[in-house]
This record gives C-alpha cells, structure tokens and sequence, in this order.
C-alpha cells in the first residue's frame, strides 16, 4: 500500500541534517564536508520522480531549486552549482543541489563515489545549517 | 565579450547527435548506446547555471525536462530517470535526461565515468532519433 503521509527515507535521514522546510520541500544538509551539498526532499508520499509531481508542484520545486542554488552559491562563492536527481539507490525523490570549486575532492567528476565522506564537527555543522536558515529566510524547526 | 547569439558548445557537438528543437531547448541523443540517454540545451547565449535563466524560462525548462523524461520513460520502460545538470567540463548549460535500467553498464551509480561509450551504428541512431522525434512531436531539423 503506498503511503499516505511523508516521512524522509531512513538514508537520507542518516547521511543529512535537516536544515528546514520551503513551501514544498524539506532542506536537507548532507554531512560531507568535502562539498557545501544541499538535498530537497518534496513533502510528499510516493513520489519517485519530478514528473510523478503534479505540474504546480514541478513549477515550485523549480522555484525552491533556484531559490537554494542562489543561496548557496552567495554563501560559498563556488565556481559551479551541480544539480541533481537521480534516485538510483534511494527511491525517494531528492534533489542534489552541490557547490562545486575546481579545488574540490572530485573536481571535474559528479561527487558520487569519488571521496569518502568527510563528517562535518558538530560545531561547523551548526554553523553552516545556521546560514543556510538565514540565506534561505527558513525558521529553525527545532523551535 | 558574451556570446550574443546561441551555438552548441563543440563538445556538446561532438558527443550527440541532434534530435530537433522544443521552444526552448535543443534535443540531443548522447552517443552512448549503454543508455537511452537525452540532453536538453536551452538556446540562448551565455547561460551556465539553471538561475542564470530567467524565471519564465526557468519554468519552460521545466517543462521541456517533464516532456522529455515522459517520452523516454514511455519508450523505454526504464526503471528510473536520472535528472542531473552538472556543466563541470563543459559550461555551456546542458541537463542530462537519462533511462536507467537496472541491468545497465552503471547501476546504480551515475553513467558519468563508468564505462566507455559505446557508440550507436548508424542505423540504430537514426531509428532512435526517429522515435524520439515522434514521441516529442518535433520535426526533423534536416527538414
């Protein structure tokens, strides 16, 4: 039975922090120092791929992809944003939104599979979810 | 100086051949037989990163991305698509719509740098092209 309500895939749970929910999506900070590296997860049950959304709902992923890509881009000054969705492992739809430099652990490669993640501390992970609330204008959904 | 008017960047040229043209983007065919594997290039000059396009055509994009992903799963039946625009090589804005199977050459990591391309004959290119012009509904550029 497919589910009725959302709830994050248990992966993406474990790889990311959340940083906090856009209109549609829920922003995700995924815990690899080697790359600035932001998730979208739609807040909806059973939804695969972009074209299993409603065409509303593509247009405001759209949105919140532009909306996250600008802002991470103004907070790293990166030389190339990378975007993606491609669910190969974790059905669930997430779109990859990673700021790329040309000094970076896998430059010019996607980032898949190239360096081992690098945990981010505790306190550089706090930073950065910090800015990427006030960039993106989102409250903190700890309250 | 910008470029002020739109030409496929050489790789892009090299590596495809062309399906037709939707409002807004060119369709290419990768020449890479280990997947079913489309690239949409918006046709304007100097555009390196999705935000780079203006709202509007952010959502044409969109579109033209849920036009094309609908086609090629309908032709395909692939298990998954894979969304990805990445530009690290060649900065010309280009997405990847790309059928995954799981009995492909990569799955399931992403094509990129997994195995060589494995170029289509002759034959099985036109007959791809052709269907895919069909399920888009675009006219043959040759005319």
């Amino acid at each position: 039975m497919p589910a009725l309500t959302f709830s994050l895939h248990p992966q993406l749970n474990a790889d990311t922090t959340p940083v906090g929910d856009l209109p549609l999506t829920r922003v995700l900070l995924m815990n690899d120092a080697n790359y600035p590296w932001l998730i979208l997860v739609p807040r909806l049950p059973g939804v695969s791929e972009i074209i299993d959304l409603e065409e509303n709902a593509q247009i405001q992923l759209t949105a919140e992809i532009a909306r996250v890509s600008t802002a991470l881009k103004a907070l790293t000054a990166c030389e190339k944003l990378n975007v993606a969705a491609l669910g190969n492992v974790v059905p669930q739809l997430h779109v990859h939104v990673i700021a790329r430099r040309r000094d970076d652990a896998a430059w010019p490669k996607p980032v898949w599979g190239v360096a081992p993640a690098k945990p981010y501390d505790d306190a550089a992970r706090e930073h950065l979810t910090g800015s990427f609330r006030r960039a993106l204008q989102i409250a903190d959904a700890r309250g």
